[in-house]
């Protein structure tokens, strides 16, 4: 395997422009491992589409695609003002940002990544500017720093979560929060690459996630491309597996941690965080401060996706199950901080008790954009 | 719903006889729930297909396929024979048996019920006959007993288990341990087949079972048939149901169980055995004395089955993962004796300690057909 392909991540979500137009660009994720097709999108409502339908994922990545997505609804309203030689206000822009900000809020609930970068560029928007171009600039680079902040958080998770990675062992993740899940190298994912390309040798039990197969579609593929070895396993080995496969560590990502660090991830984390208590394997948590809701104190709260009916009872469209069957689709569950051995941040690992130490980990941050914004 | 539809079940495997020939016909189970067909195999080799395959499948339901292969296989050897105008002995007759029996017993290793049909078929050729015509009905009379006594086991374990189950309850399954995996009502669904039958409300969560959707494609329309209210969800759903679906107890079958209780069941099984544990819902086993290995001290010597890797990377032949990939697939898992709450038997509900019990339960059986063999 070709050591060199894993130091360049998969692009997941990037911006381009041209003269006459600007387009939020991403690999369609329900696509992958099968085909590798690239969206260009120009219009809010195609990113919005492309959040809800899971043509992008991942709680860090979903949060830079909706601030992707705001920069380029301004972007576009700016233009359109220009062509119909109209002349919007700075303030009726904001209210444009404001109004598609608010829409794609409403895309997916549970990932706190979402609400947090549109509340970033809210409050980007909300300094004074001297024009809608002026504006229009603005929000395209802080779009920009948010996804450079990601890449950048990822990379230093990698190296806090690799410490916790010895030569030889064996370890198992749940979903996709790799590459695909961010703009950078993944949030779980990255400390095992990051291990990987230190010459550590691992290899990874990959649950296949059902009902998206987040792991046998996305995670088992990006491995596969970085020369990571990997066993893809039915989420029902889990296990099995940890009583006999000698895995050493989980490392699963997060869609919201609250305060006391309880964890809301893909369906499933919370069982393979029981099993991994049962058998004395840590669980790590590996996410961005963005990721940490200090709004909530405890995960009983945080809002919990209900999807279709249809992820379950089809399979790329051929059923599997009996018409009319009824049936639940939680896409996220709660992983009480009790079963969490550390959640590892870009500022560092947090261990419990939690409560604390999240707030002087990423309260830290909350407290320096007050500053800024105030500036 | 149709009440009275329930207490028909679904023919799972049956015997058939016309002047010319006899037939093994059974629903061809990979088809469901799409499609109802019935095969009418006419040779043994067709019918050890149809258990290598999964046609037929579930530990009950394979015995007694088998028992009637032995007396297929052995009444087209007779029949071959008067065609060829040729003079078998009853010994060379008993050889073919031997040899057709040992051939089923190759087709799947985990199931102890299929080597102990098997057994029961030799040890009931092995008594004197007069003519070959003489051991094929004798044979094939004893395939019917076997027939007969899983579907009264099913019925007795369904009288037991059903005092387990209260009014109101919610409950969980996996894999399908019905009608479908019995010539009966099945081994864990029939104490809830009874207690809906006594007018018991109750709610069953319902595993789908990945890798080969037993769960969705088997027990959910089993049970949907018979009108027992379900959800089906997907396995990596369990841990999240018992916390707040408050599910009352876990009913699952088995493919063998050792002298001490530990238990081997579909893949999947001992997860859910550690998240009943950890969520103190009581978890019971639901099988037939022909399940229990008395030979084996614990679940270690249990021999588990690795299936294909397309049953993983592929649904309906659809690929769902990267070419390639390595992947593991362990079809069955040993849940040990300190996750099993009780085991039910026809001959009674065993609780721990298992050893003692289940030798007075299960080991009378072998003792009394030794008793018969004597006479």
């Amino acid at each position: 395997m070709d050591k060199n392909k894993q130091s360049q991540n998969v692009r997941t979500v990037w911006w381009e422009e041209d003269a006459s137009s600007a387009y939020v660009c991403m690999i369609d994720q329900t696509l992958l491992p099968g085909r590798v097709v690239t969206l260009r999108l120009t219009h809010e409502n195609e990113v919005a589409h492309a959040i809800t339908t899971l043509q992008v994922r991942g709680a860090p990545a979903i949060g830079v695609t909706a601030a992707f997505g705001i920069a380029l609804a301004l972007r576009r309203f700016a233009q359109e003002q220009r062509t119909a030689n109209a002349d919007a206000t700075v303030e009726q822009a904001c209210e444009r940002v404001q109004g598609v900000g608010a829409m794609l809020c409403q895309t997916r609930p549970t990932a706190v990544n979402l609400s947090w970068a549109v509340q970033r560029m809210m409050r980007r928007a909300a300094s004074k500017y001297a024009s809608v171009a002026e504006l229009v600039r603005a929000l395209r680079d802080e779009a920009h720093t948010i996804a450079t902040e990601d890449a950048a958080a990822c990379a230093q998770m990698g190296i806090y979560g690799a410490e916790l990675i010895a030569d030889g062992d064996t370890l198992l993740t749940h979903c996709n929060a790799g590459a695909l899940a961010t703009v950078g190298s993944g949030t779980a994912l990255a400390p095992l690459y990051t291990a990987h390309k230190a010459g550590k040798h691992i290899h990874v039990f990959v649950d296949e996630t059902r009902p998206v197969l987040q792991g046998a579609r996305l995670t088992a593929w990006e491995l596969q491309q970085a020369g990571v070895p990997l066993t893809l396993i039915t989420d029902s080995m889990a296990g099995h597996f940890m009583r006999y496969g000698n895995i050493k560590a989980v490392f699963v990502g997060a869609d919201r941690i609250a305060a006391n660090g309880d964890v809301a991830n893909k369906i499933g984390t919370y069982s393979v965080a029981v099993l991994a208590h049962a058998h004395a394997i840590p669980f790590y948590v590996v996410a961005p401060c963005s990721t940490v809701d200090l709004t909530l104190a405890s995960g009983e709260a945080i809002p919990i996706e209900q999807r279709s009916r249809e992820e379950i009872t089809r399979i790329h469209g051929v059923p599997i199950a009996p018409e009319g069957v009824h049936v639940a689709n939680p896409a996220f569950d709660v992983t009480p901080h009790r079963y969490v051995t550390a959640i590892v941040t870009e500022r560092g690992i947090a261990r419990p008790v939690y409560k604390d130490i999240l707030h002087v980990l990423c309260g830290a941050r909350d407290a320096e954009e007050q500053l800024l914004r105030k500036e």
